[in-house]
């Protein structure tokens, strides 16, 4: 089911205001950001590892070593987090109270499961390469069944979850306006340098034209 | 005590060669980033939420509104886990299965404090605006005693955690070196725009030189 209003587990109560109940907004979001944040519990201790991740429909894939321990705890039915944060700048007030930034963030709440059927599993594995380059998949060697096999891959369903974002200049106390201090925003991007080939490529393999100018968002 | 060793909970368990175990290390890469990712447990569940840090010495402090659940679960006496990730590159391989990225993240476990000492809690609250803006602290209005009261602060030593690196170009198979693709890395990075004033900013105020060159690490 769609993302459309927050469980009593999703509702932003900090910063209500900042509060995004929005499917689309929230795809959006997953769709630009490139590592997520997948929280875990194990004997009772929280654990947060960064991960890649991709989206296909309303299911979010996670993938790694058939052996990693974080993995191998979200196929096991426990509840997992994931949350994608995108920075978009620095909030810069007048008062050190007031200094905040501006972001999106994603949490998403649920129970993974293993992906078993070999269809779904190479369709989730070409969506991890599609979502870090796309188009990119049709050019590279695609997964042998061994590596298949030797890949767990963990689908969750994108159905509870909730969005937060601030944007916008900084808000002051009204006594502060007056103070003779810079105030603004400092945005921030993450930005894609230039391209470092291989120390291995084929000096007759130009620099794919996709890559020079890649970018988010 | 420094961390120099893994503990069974820090230890990184996949990719183990990417494991760093230097406590220099570690401060360099809290240093360089500015949003963590926060882990917790709510009846059981895990729970992941971004926001902003700052380190004095050993120790790294959390801070926000006296009613946030995170902190208020973090102050209990309840495992966090602090994870902080800078992302370096694109790392695109001759195969869909050697995809990977270049990365610099920190896990850091443990039990955090409340700050109730209130020249820790100025302290803290200062670092976490200098950890932002270095030199920033000096020219904005300081927080009150009520901002100070209304502004809830951890504390967590960093004496348990691990780093894990990732840099350099593709590792493929032997085989697949000779696929006619372009390999390498797409080098990634927080930059900073031109900042944008706050609609209020006194006309007479110019943009500081500082923000104008905002550059992280």
């Amino acid at each position: 089911m769609p993302i459309a209003n927050p469980t009593p587990r999703t509702i932003v109560k900090r910063r209500a205001q900042r509060g995004v109940y929005d499917h689309a907004v929230i795809l959006r979001i997953l769709d630009e950001a490139l590592v997520c944040h997948v929280g875990f519990v194990v004997d009772g201790e929280p654990f947060v590892l960064p991960t890649a991740y991709a989206r296909i429909g309303d299911h979010l894939y996670l993938h790694g070593s058939a052996s990693s321990r974080m993995l191998r705890t979200g196929k096991g039915g426990a509840g997992v987090c994931v949350t994608v944060t995108l920075l978009d700048g620095l909030v810069l007030a007048r008062s050190a109270f007031h200094h905040s930034m501006n972001y999106r963030s994603v949490v998403l709440l649920g129970v993974a499961a293993e992906v078993v059927d070999p269809g779904e599993k190479r369709a989730a594995l070409r969506a991890l390469v599609e979502h870090v380059a796309p188009g990119r998949y049709a050019s590279v060697r695609p997964p042998t069944d061994d590596e298949i096999t030797r890949t767990l891959v963990l689908r969750l369903p994108i159905d509870e979850g909730s969005a937060k974002v601030r944007s916008g200049p900084p808000i002051d106390d009204e006594d502060d306006y007056a103070r003779p201090v810079w105030a603004g925003v400092i945005p921030l991007e993450l930005r894609s340098g230039a391209p470092v080939p291989d120390p291995r490529l084929d000096p007759g393999c130009a620099t794919a034209r996709w890559a020079a100018a890649y970018a988010r968002g």
